[in-house]
This record gives structure tokens, C-alpha cells and sequence, in this order.
């Protein structure tokens, strides 16, 4: 998985081997999804190399289920190199730097190339330091945090990662939009067992599965939403229609998000809060997320061995717990997605028939004809 | 708040200050309340030092309205102390070190101690590194995590530190008591307001809070609470019939548990999960718990005034926001606790009369005669 086994082609039409399923989607290999990630990305100017990370980001976050960090955002990703917001050449500069510590200013470029090199330079610092810490200002967009600790991960490390985002969530409290459900990721090694690789948004539940419930006409639990003026409410509907997303516990994930705030945002001296631009608007303009990563050498603690070792123990006793009515396993954090991602990467990556048309038009746009058939 | 201004003396009985309510409780002055934690502890043969600490961190949890963190847990740490549950010298070995880490064996001596010198260690290693952490393992119940996170924002750092605990909620998906609502904490420094301090167990609500709600008869709100099937329960009465607690956004919350277990317990190479003992079971016997700092050097950063500035700036922003409905202000995190503080230190702290009785009694078992008069 470290370079598309697919070469750059002049050939005019570019193939790509899309079996369409019953529901209208697609399923598409691993290798070839990623190759035609790259060609696009090349195509406006990104470097061969720091396409293959952006890429790989997006096309695993599909592998693994996580599809609002996948390859949907490919054509937003090339509409903004096109346009400025985000430049095709992410800039690394060391602003600050300490043996444990780092604050790089990324110059507008890409948020997944920006964090994987945020997280080699931390685990760098980690093996003299026994742990690294790097901040970044001036990115954009970086995907799913998991992609990031897991590098960690295959370094026996443990991997943390933060980002701040465009304001969609008020603070607790008040209905002015000026953070969102931010994501904490932590990545652990282990032996016998699938890593853990926990990724949460701080929200009590995701947009996405909220639809659902608006969708199949079902009321939400209670202390997931609130209408547009603040108001607690079991209507899934608000959530497209000015309602936000609680954050996890309330208060406390309040707080929670204010420290990945305060980490990505204030202590890089980045954009915080409002400063930030969303995604899909202003596409001129860049988005000035900010990140935050920590990796934590194991080997400065306790052998490595035996570290993964007890982990194992305690995944056993965990998966051993006599179950919830409900259950019927307990899985841990990221596991699902691990099982997914070995799954898709065999069989293909389904992806939805409405995001591959946006990125065959988005591709036409940029000269590249897609042949998408099985 | 440095030394205790009473000085140990030899009067046979003991002076307490404590000013009756209407309610039964009693207004003890700070100084007089600390005064009588340090003449406890050392009675018991704690290090004067030693004793300063603990009582420094028993009594700021009651002024800052923490009770169930303050004096409350003196009367166990003092049986625990004579029955060798608590050793009453805190060793601070040093199992490994790096530059920027450093892991302690605290030889089963006070959790207080043990942690306000872990993160001493952790602020002097984040001076030059930048960066520091320490975990500690064979360590007792240490209280407030505020406590700890304050000594790095008074030093103009930021201040991570958590702890594991003695099981009494299952992993997610599981019924088999394995962990707990477990804290994080992080404090960070501010120039103008108030520094930001969360405290916030990992739990959906506190078990004081639900025994409020079944003292008024009231239901509680969805996904707070399971019975002792783990169904989910609005009956708050479950809470002390076996029922347990859900974790923050549920599967989300109880991942940040498990990093909170794997940091404190599985990387120290201390105890983890069911190996806890709980503080009021088999008190010859150490509890085993671990914990984990971080300081975070601004300086490595950024300068430390523009941080503070522009901290001060979003929280003005923050507090500006247009009110939720219920609210009438916004607070930062720790700010109502902060706010108690200040009140507390000024007016005296409350004590509710059932813990100042249990101190009383405790201390004549000690041989110490407490005079509490107004």
C-alpha cells in the first residue's frame, strides 16, 4: 500500500473497474480507487507523493465505513486546489521547536499530507524524547484522525490526534455556532489483537445517522438535538434545519471540545472558532484548520512486549464480560472498522453511485475521462 | 495556602472553629479546616509535607464545591493509613526515565502525594522538552484531578492528567463490573478570566446527581442510567441497586475510559480493570490505582502573553454568544467552581455535619479531642 500500482497514463480514458451492486453503488478495488485518487490530485498540481497520502486517507476512511472521510470529499478536495483554498504544495515550516515539541505553519496546503508529517516528526521526537508533541496552523480539511495515530500505532507507539474545525455547534450554553463535535483519536498497540484505534467525534451522535432516524419517521433518544433555537428536541428533522448536535455528556463534552479547541486553534496560533471557513464555501479561500498531534513511546515506560501483551490480557477479560441485553459481542474501539476495511480491501470499496458521478464529473472538469464499467 | 498557619500543638484538645447553619451544617474557616486534615495525617505518621498536600487537596475540593472529593474521604485515608492500606510515606521510585518522560512505583503510598510530584516532574521535564509526562502505578485514590492540572497552568503550562479506579462499570456491550466513570482533566492558563479547569468524570451524570433525582421522585433523562441488567433505566433508583452509570456518548465515552485505563493502568505496568481495590473494601489492603500527567509548555509554542490574550479574547467571544434557552450566562469550564472558591475561602468552606461527625469520631479513635465550637 505505498505507492498505486497503476502508472500515470497518457491514455485519454481512464479506467476504472466499478461493479455495480443491487442498490445502485459500486464496488471498486483498493488499488484502482487510489490510483485514480492520485491521477486526479496530480492533475492540479498536488505531488505525486503527497497525492498518494491524501489518497490513501480517503480511500481507507471508505475501506473502513467511514465514508463521510472518504473519497466524497475527493471532488470538493480538487475543486478548492483549483480554486486556491487549498494549495497543491503543502508547506512544513517549523515555527517553533523544541526535543519534545514542534509548531509547524502548513501554508495552506493539504491537511492530510500536513498531519502524516506532523505525526512522523512527533513519533521522531518520541524515540530520544519518549514523547512528541506537534501542533500545525494554516491547514485545511486532514480527514480521519485514525489515519494518524495509527502511524503511531506500527511504531509501538501510542498515537493522539486532534483537529478544530468550521463553527456548526454552539458553546454550552449559547446558540451562537463557534466550534463543532471535534474528534479526539487515540491509537494503542497491541499483540494477538487488532489495535485499538478509538476515533470519536464529540457529539452525542452523528449527522449522518440522525438522517436515518428522520428517514424512517423515528423520534431520537433524548439529549442528541436541539431545535434551531436551543430548545431539547426528539425531531430528527432539525438537524438539517438549524438544530445542532449535542456534545457527548453535555457540559463535559463541551469542555472536552474546548481543549481540542484550545490545542489545534489557540496554542498554534492558528484560526479558532469562527475564523474558520467550512469546507464546502468560499472555496477560494483557505479553511485555517489547525491540528494537534502526541505520540507516546511505550519503550520509555515498560517493555513493548509485555505492554501489548497486557493489552491482549485486558481485551480478553473485556471480550469475556458476561454481555448487555442487546449484544451479542463486544467489540473494541476501531474493531469494527478493522473488520470492514479487511473485508473491502479484499472484496472492493463500495462506494455510492452518487459520489462516484460527482468525482467522474469533477474529473471531466480537469480533462480526465473516467470509463467507470466492470 | 503554603503551610498550615496552626501549629501542631500538644493541648490535648483540638480547636475547630465551625460555625452552625440551618440546615446542620457547619462553616469551618480554611485555614482552621486544613490545620486539622495536616494534625490528622501526621498523627498517623504522614510527613508533615506530605500531610500539607493532602489536606490542601481534601479541603480546595470542598471550597470548590467537589465535596464528594474532599473531607468526605478523610475518615477512610485515616483507617487506611493505620491499617496499611495507605502507606504513610510515599516512595517515588523511579522505574524509567527519558528526557520527556518518567515512570514512578509509589509503593502504595497517598495518591496526592504520589501525583502532585509526578506532575512537579512532568512541568520540569516540559521546560526544556517542551513536553512532559509521568505515570505513576501502586499509587491510592488521589482525589481531584483539578488538583494536579493547576500546578502546570500555574507554572504557564497546560495540564492533562487522569487516573484509573476500581470497577463499577462494565466495558460497552458488557455487564461485568471492569472499570469506571474514569476523569480527564486539563487545565490551561488565561491572562484577564479565569483559567479553563475540566474536571469531568466520564460519565453521563454523577451518582450524587441521581440520588437527587430519586429523592424528588423525578425520571431521569434517556442514557444516563441502566439497572442491574443493564436495560435502560429513567428509574434513578437503579443507581444503588445495582443499576450503572453510562458512559458519555455512550461506545464514544467508554473509549475514552478505556484510554484513561490503558494510560494509567496498562502502560505504568500497574493494575488495571477488576485488580483495583475500592477505598472503603479490605482497607489493609492497597488499592493499586495508577495515574497519568502531562504539562504542555506554552512557551515551546508560542509566547506566552499573546496565548493568554488570545484565550482571554475567545472566551470574550464565547461568553458573548446569544443564550440557549435556560441559560442566563455562559461559564468556562471550572469557572462555577472557581467562582465557589473564592467564596468559600472568604466565608469559610461548608462541611456537611454527618462528614464532620465521622471526622470527630475518627479523630478520638486517633486520640485527638475535637472541640467544634462556633
Amino acid at each position: 500500500m505505498s505507492q498505486p500500482t497503476r502508472p500515470d497514463t497518457s491514455d485519454p480514458v481512464w479506467k476504472l473497474p466499478a461493479v455495480p451492486d443491487d442498490e445502485g453503488n459500486y464496488r471498486i478495488p483498493f488499488e484502482d480507487l487510489r490510483g485514480l485518487v492520485v491521477k486526479l490530485l496530480t492533475t492540479v498540481d498536488v505531488p505525486p507523493e503527497d497525492a498518494a497520502i491524501v489518497a490513501e486517507s480517503l480511500v481507507l476512511a471508505d475501506a473502513r465505513g467511514m465514508n463521510s472521510h472518504g473519497v466524497l470529499r475527493l471532488p470538493v478536495y480538487l475543486k478548492r486546489l483549483r480554486e486556491g483554498g487549498f494549495k497543491p504544495t503543502s508547506a512544513f515550516d517549523v515555527v517553533s521547536e523544541t526535543p519534545g515539541t514542534a509548531l509547524i505553519d502548513g501554508g495552506s496546503g493539504l491537511g492530510s499530507v500536513l498531519t502524516k508529517r506532523a505525526m512522523d516528526l512527533a513519533i521522531e521526537k518520541a524515540r530520544t524524547n519518549g514523547i512528541g508533541a506537534v501542533g500545525i496552523r494554516n491547514s485545511n480539511h486532514n480527514g480521519e484522525g485514525a489515519f494518524y495515530v495509527q502511524q503511531a500505532v506500527a511504531k509501538d507507539m501510542i498515537g493522539i490526534a486532534t483537529t478544530n474545525g468550521s463553527p456548526i455547534m454552539p458553546v454550552w450554553g449559547g446558540k451562537t455556532p463557534l466550534t463543532g463535535p471535534l474528534p479526539i483519536s487515540i491509537g494503542v498497540p497491541t499483540a494477538r489483537h487488532r489495535p485499538i484505534v478509538l476515533d470519536a467525534a464529540l457529539g452525542m451522535s452523528s449527522r449522518g445517522k440522525i438522517l436515518y432516524y428522520a428517514e424512517k419517521g423515528m423520534e431520537l433518544p433524548d439529549g442528541w438535538l436541539v431545535d434551531a433555537e436551543g430548545r431539547p428536541t426528539r425531531d430528527p428533522n432539525w438537524v438539517r434545519n438549524g438544530g445542532w448536535i449535542l456534545p457527548v455528556g453535555g457540559h463535559k463534552g463541551w469542555g472536552l471540545i474546548l481543549a481540542c479547541e484550545i490545542l489545534s486553534g489557540i496554542l498554534t496560533g492558528g484560526a479558532f472558532g469562527a475564523e474558520l471557513t467550512n469546507l464546502y464555501d468560499d472555496l477560494d479561500t483557505p479553511q485555517r484548520n489547525g491540528h494537534f498531534v502526541i505520540a507516546l513511546n511505550i519503550a520509555a515506560f515498560t517493555d513493548v512486549a509485555s505492554f501489548k501483551q497486557r493489552m491482549d490480557d485486558y481485551i480478553d477479560i473485556m471480550k469475556a464480560s458476561e454481555l448487555a441485553p442487546g449484544f451479542e459481542q463486544i467489540f473494541m474501539p476501531g474493531e469494527i472498522e478493522f473488520l470492514k476495511k479487511e473485508r473491502q480491501i479484499a472484496e472492493g470499496i463500495l462506494l455510492g453511485r452518487k459520489v462516484l458521478d460527482e468525482v467522474i464529473a469533477t474529473a471531466k472538469e480537469l480533462g480526465v475521462e473516467i470509463d467507470a464499467a466492470s
